[in-house]
């Protein structure tokens, strides 16, 4: 798992730290069960305080990406194969993609425009299927 | 324009504010030039201090939805009719979009899941257009 932050970013790190790994899950560099480093291990890795660390493994933990234990520490709870989501998040996720599309049209992009954007993102997370999709 | 807040919701009320004010200009319901309510005014109809309604008036002009000054108070910027986007806004939203789409795909929504839920998310926004593509 290699995470890369920007400091500069408005993002807050410990946010940052956790879209890495959901985007890790997505495209499948942390499948389930992948046991995650210790809180100290990443904050020393990263350069950050264990504290951040921690914050993003409890945010993880709340939606229901890892779990944590004492003994085994952090683990990759669940990956795209998985099986489909409860209806429940996947409706409150439907909610902010409302919100986040809202923004995409209102700045002027088409719903032609959205899709194709949404379509690239989605190829990038399995570069294999989107080669072969490829003449 | 009609607000209707959640204040038992995670999100902040002043990014509720923000986030219905975008959906109404991409829906259509606050075209450009539309000014809005004086925070004040804001405020009292929504039973929340006028601080708030300043913070979301404030984030929506740093994102170039609105524009304000003394004299006309606040004014929508743009609506979806007005052209597309910057390539800065618009890459700078698709690495938004490439987090949300992630958290979809850890969660186990395929990926032909996600983009229908996008058409279903953007046709909810003109209903007149979802309505001519129905049989």
């Amino acid at each position: 798992m290699r995470l890369t932050l920007d400091v500069d970013s408005e993002t807050p790190i410990y946010q940052q730290i956790r879209d890495q790994i959901v985007t890790a899950i997505a495209t499948g560099d942390l499948p389930a069960e992948t046991p995650l480093p210790s809180t100290r291990q990443l904050g020393a890795d990263l350069a950050v305080n264990f504290h951040t660390v921690n914050k993003a493994y409890d945010l993880l933990r709340r939606e229901g990406f890892i779990r944590v234990n004492r003994k085994s520490g952090a683990v990759v709870r669940r990956d795209p194969s998985s099986g489909p989501p409860e209806p429940g998040i996947a409706d409150a996720w439907q909610e902010r993609l409302r919100t986040l599309l809202a923004e995409a049209v209102a700045h002027g992009l088409t719903g032609d425009e959205v899709l194709r954007r949404s379509g690239d993102v989605l190829d990038s997370f399995t570069p294999e299927a989107a080669e072969r999709k490829a003449p």
